[in-house]
């Protein structure tokens, strides 16, 4: 058993300028997919673009978006967001708080 | 692309007494994983035991705790708890309030 807390857990800066916590990654021995927090502050986004594998997000913070190639929606809190493999996604934080959601992906991928 | 909302998401009950909502399952295509939302009412534990699956959780609402074979640790808003394939765990909530927290699990499995 691990266990650890958001507060406790260094956070790395993106290349767009956001914030991701690994919570139960690699490290730890986790057999199959990795567990991170994201937080976009105000008025910024993730890099646009698709890559071979999935997303599965729970918003936790704040308010959002997320794009598609040919949608668009809003998020909130209690929100969960299921982007497929190589499926182009963008999300931003267009409101005045910070943006924060869990996204799980499988392990390996983004380091 | 999926999205959906605890708020939107039919519930089950378990054998517990406890509440789970299947946000991101297999019936969407998800390649990998699947994500719930569970939550334990005031006074309630989930059901003792182990199985060749992992969990990785992340803990919402309230406040609750996790016992180990060996161990027992206070769970709170903003904590990740992994719990390896085969290890014995138990959820509990000691508190007053609804105990929630996400937990994922490869796909497939517990239904």
């Amino acid at each position: 058993m691990y266990i650890t807390n958001v507060d406790k857990t260094p956070f790395n800066k993106t290349k767009s300028g956001n914030k991701i916590w690994w919570l139960l990654g690699k490290e730890i021995g986790v057999p199959n997919y990795e567990m991170r927090y994201f937080e976009i502050p105000p008025g910024n986004k993730t890099s646009p673009g698709s890559h071979p594998w999935e997303h599965e997000v729970f918003v936790i913070k704040g308010k959002g978006m997320v794009k598609g190639s040919n949608e668009e929606h809003t998020l909130t809190v209690g929100d969960a967001v299921y982007i497929a493999p190589n499926e182009y996604h963008q999300f931003i934080n267009n409101g005045e708080k910070p943006f924060g959601f869990i996204c799980v992906i499988p392990k390996g991928y983004e380091r």
